[in-house]
């Protein structure tokens, strides 16, 4: 196969009807029409940046690209801030939390709801991670929305909330993305999920021809049977495969995904994956939910650290509907055997009796996740 | 429930059609029958000890009782033995391997097949077992059996094998275990594989109102489909607890196992699932594999280091058979997954696209079980 790649060139506009794209060089400042058989939209994701008095200041900074990350350490860098304030607690509001700790910084983390990692964490076990973030020092402000940035010669010298301003040397957004879809719903391409460019199982679009994948495109969710936007590197790439193996003419079907995630801040580990109680509640989804305090390790053996699993089932099939862990080193990939149970659409009753590896170097008799099954059991 | 404990009893006989089993009173010298409604065997195993000349020796332990590990620990400590040989490259062979590296003694290790952990890995990955032993000063002798011992006024000086003989100040024992079912044997209930007691999903034995549980008893496994004898801790718990719902009145079944294990060998961590391929030959039943090099993390991310895996799987059916993991620290329980996917009858296909956590703290953008089910559908 011949692969041209043109590189300052921007697609301006999509023709579905005539399978045409428009194109800008960019170089030569000459727009032209371009034919295709088959299109693939693969336009990935954009960091969500509200229009807030003061954002454009030069110190607030996102990490969404490389090129975030390398004006973000440059900064650091040259004028070796002292304070930062983190807008949003989800991922990377903690990932960059931890690394601002580990520059030796004053840091700050205000999220308008009342706990973090609200898109994949309940309750508890959110408030082990800001218990975390509090004994490392950094200052978690929960239930605060940032209206606005005081700032001087266009730098950002304060963080303006609906209670408070709060004095910073650098600012990080962290407040999640959106797809880059505009020139797909210009084109008529219909969206789906948070404007995510609708696909099949294909990752075909609902037009001829023309197909999206990675972070522009929505996912399939297994557990809530509903498409999502889920713009995560593992699925992007899954996406992608599977959109290269249907343009070369096979067939493939990306089965969908359950919603697995893996971070970290400091010691603290962190795993989730299914549905949290607010995506249940939203969606109108009983269950019942067990929290379970264990350890990465039996008490008795070196590293062993605390560890808590919450696991939620729907009450009448006692169908696995999701799990989180909060726990030292070695706790966050713990939460594969259950994001695999999602998949194979498993029972609190199947989790029961799972044949998980024991040796008291690496987990207790009991996996925690099937203790909380069986405390779960007790309430269907 | 009235409990009553007897110590210092030893049941001696089981009466299957009268209800009643003979018991010895110890302490009193006195024999007497005792009725039974229902009657649990719970016998456990004993460790294998084959009747080769000067094995009576006081300083050929076993460490399959907490009483053996004591003694062992106490003779360490007290004799301060330069140099070990151990008779066996199972989980207790390596593992005790570690301990006597760890005591700075000289350690010999003698195993009578070609390979290392014969019971759960293949060539390929038991020699990067047998690596890591090299590398901590182990002299690993494979192909050679022990024919018996040298000694002097009781203590063993020497393992003498088919082709050497090798001093020792110390001999570990790690032959395996088999089942303590002979009492179940005299009284007529069936033994199955290995010796062990058989029994159904619910851990009833072939007689009325007789069931068995733990090390004695056989387990059904889920990939080959026939019952084995798999003396391991978890399963053990499980089937107790199985045992335990159905004498009180109510009914649970153990589904089955699939073989999942885990150990380690210093900084060298081993884990499998499933069938080898030499069970997989034994049982006749076709099978493609694949194995691959990769990282526990992303090769950047401090702390990385090298992970092996190996991929079984049937050729028409694409059902997943097993798989092997070696590698450093953090990667012997990523098998967990792979033992769900066993236990939902999973196939190639269905591991592809598996929504596993990724983070570059944890692991690369694919799972290495994933990667190697790619190469294996090549195969197929």
């Amino acid at each position: 196969m011949d692969i041209q790649v043109h590189t300052e060139h921007e697609v301006i506009a999509i023709d579905a009807d005539s399978h045409s794209i428009l194109v800008r060089d960019l170089a030569r400042r000459k727009d032209y029409h371009h034919h295709f058989d088959h299109l693939l939209i693969a336009t990935g994701s954009k960091p969500v940046r509200p229009p807030l008095p003061g954002i454009e200041a030069s110190n607030i900074h996102h990490v969404n690209s490389l090129d975030g990350g390398i004006a973000l350490k440059r900064s650091l860098d040259q004028q070796r801030p002292q304070s930062a304030v983190i807008v949003g607690g989800g991922y990377i509001g903690l990932e960059m939390a931890e690394a601002f700790v580990l520059h030796g910084m004053k840091v700050r983390l205000i999220q308008r709801g009342e706990q973090l990692m609200s898109a994949t964490l309940d309750r508890q076990t959110a408030e082990l991670v800001a218990d975390s973030l509090r004994r490392h020092g950094v200052d978690v402000q929960l239930g605060q929305s940032v209206t606005g940035f005081d700032s001087n010669n266009g730098i950002a010298t304060g963080v303006i909330t609906d209670q408070e301003t709060f004095p910073a040397d650098i600012v990080l957004l962290g407040l999640g993305v959106e797809p880059n879809s505009d020139l797909a719903a210009a084109a008529g391409i219909p969206l789906g999920a948070n404007r995510a460019i609708a696909v099949d199982r294909r990752q075909r679009t609902r037009r001829a021809d023309i197909w999206a994948a990675g972070d522009c495109a929505e996912s399939y969710h297994l557990v809530s049977r509903r498409s999502v936007h889920a713009a995560l590197g593992t699925i992007a790439n899954k996406q992608g495969k599977i959109a290269g193996i249907n343009l070369a003419g096979k067939k493939a079907e990306f089965p969908g995904i359950v919603g697995t995630a893996v971070s970290k801040f400091m010691d603290t580990e962190i795993g989730s994956t299914g549905l949290p109680e607010r995506t249940l509640n939203e969606l109108g989804i009983q269950f019942v939910s067990a929290v379970v305090e264990a350890r990465t390790l039996p008490r008795y053996y070196p590293g062993s650290s605390p560890l808590t699993v919450k696991l939620l089932a729907e009450p009448e099939s006692k169908r696995l509907l999701g799990g989180q862990i909060v726990g030292g080193p070695g706790a966050a990939k713990r939460i594969d055997p259950l994001a695999v149970a999602l998949h194979a659409g498993f029972t609190l009753d199947d989790l029961l009796y799972l044949d998980f590896g024991y040796a008291p170097p690496f987990s207790g008799v009991w996996e925690p996740f099937v203790i909380a099954a069986r405390q779960a059991l007790k309430q269907v």
